[in-house]
């Protein structure tokens, strides 16, 4: 099967997840549980859930535990994150994913709830589908609550608010707040998938190595697209960064040198994925796939 | 031992713990790091943290788990909770334990991001201070991550932003938002302190039916005190439910029937721990005392 095809069949898997595992929109109160599932439905590239379930495959089929929790517990995250970033006091972003944000579809008490009810979704998922084996467990919770705490995710976020408003962040700031905003559930993905999968520790420091660079060169990419692409395409409000002045990989290195970084970034992760058991060549071609991608 | 002297050990033993296990303000990014200890700091009952304590000290000495962790893990559950409740897109309030809200002593953008990190924070260290009993984190992780999500916690705060909207909620919705936005963490308090002391499912049964109806009673006191206080006793705005015409046990049932209704859940709540084995004393006398308290 070519790459496409086996992205394809890896998102469908997630849809599928995703669906199973969120709370019905039948549970009271409904408009919490419809707020939820707006902001999760509203799509996306689901490459945390995709790197969990291909991080997994890599292991023995006899010693792996089914992933799709642990991949849904990191989509709630990413998701959660994306609600309370688009809110008013945040980024006051009207359009995500083509769709209006949770707070303009609903309001802004129902998407901050929303958001809090997602987070939470994810520890508690975890705890309860993989109950039998606690060890694993305890794991994925770990791993999860480093990179979506305060040191990391959330510490990102807060870093990136006290830069916009210097509006001159160094390249080490910079650094800071994409290692922690968006590298570090990458790299969580990653190695949660490989805990799923029974890898062993050195695979899984190959998986933390590659899901560090897979992460800086996808926010690059990013901060390139909001550039280059235009809104459709992307789904969200384009040349942003550049109305609020932000310092970006662009901005701070100029376009041509943001693009080498890239470059060099998905080279150095496709490399880890390679010298990982099994068939790690669908993440080697995920992470060049990564890198000229258009939205 | 008198029970005003116990409680106020419990309580010095909580600082102490909420201390040592909220990340320190000087790591990056300080600022959040401040936000999140500001609230912490506040002060406050402790109730939920003391809870643990105390249903883990009915365990067996030489099976019991250090049950701080999860005190902890409660008191940032509850503060995460009560930033983001006073949030101007929320209650909008700024006074908080006598002291202005996080919002108000911050911004709202960091508010928003310090509850977030608490909210994460109490599954991290649940995952990392039980890692070597990853059974008993499991399980802890579980009864807190419901009790939080959105079906209890976050559900009750959704049913009572949708009721605030309509001023004249229903006795059974009313019951549906004390139950879910102030019961449900008590009773995870009381049964993750139960599991930290080993105590087997029958008593862990007791234990939640006891903060099922503790955690009725208290809510209905704080409906009273809502009309019955000063705001320098209590430290925070009185008369809130009253001027948003917000339908509380008080505006239903009248002061008289509310008070009853407060007595008779007591009663239940300190029945159910005197049915535990171990020094139960000390949880139904705080039972009766939280019917009686002024603030």
């Amino acid at each position: 099967m070519d790459f496409t095809n086996k992205l394809n069949r890896y998102v469908l898997k997630v849809e599928a997840g995703l669906d199973r595992y969120l709370p019905s929109d039948r549970i009271r109160p409904a408009r919490l549980h419809a707020a939820m599932r707006y902001s999760i439905e509203a799509g996306g590239k689901r490459l945390r859930p995709v790197l969990v379930l291909a991080a997994a495959a890599l292991g023995d089929a006899r010693r792996r535990a089914d992933p799709m929790p642990a991949a849904v517990a990191l989509e709630c995250i990413h998701t959660y994150s994306l609600i309370h970033d688009d809110l008013p006091c945040m980024d006051n972003d009207d359009l995500r994913r083509g769709r209006p944000t949770a707070h303009k579809a609903f309001d802004e008490a129902t998407a901050l709830l929303a958001g809090d009810a997602l987070l939470t979704h994810a520890f508690a998922l975890i705890a309860t589908a993989y109950a039998s084996r606690p060890r694993l467990a305890t794991a994925l919770s770990g791993v999860l609550g480093d990179a979506a705490g305060s040191r990391h995710l959330v510490g990102g976020q807060m870093a990136d608010l006290l830069a916009e408003k210097k509006a001159d962040a160094t390249a080490s700031e910079l650094r800071f707040i994409h290692c922690n905003k968006t590298a570090a559930l990458i790299e969580a993905s990653l190695v949660m998938g490989g805990h799923c999968g029974g890898l062993r520790p050195a695979h899984l420091g190959c998986l933390r190595k590659a899901g560090q660079n897979l992460g800086l060169a996808f926010q690059i990419v990013d901060d390139i697209l909001d550039v280059t692409a235009d809104s459709a395409t992307l789904g969200k409000t384009v040349g942003k960064d550049a109305r609020a002045e932000k310092t970006t990989y662009v901005k701070l290195h100029g376009l041509a040198a943001a693009r080498r970084m890239a470059h060099r970034y998905s080279k150095t992760a496709a490399a880890a994925f390679e010298r990982l058991p099994g068939d790690s060549d669908f993440l080697a071609d995920l992470a060049r796939s990564l890198e000229t991608r258009i939205k």
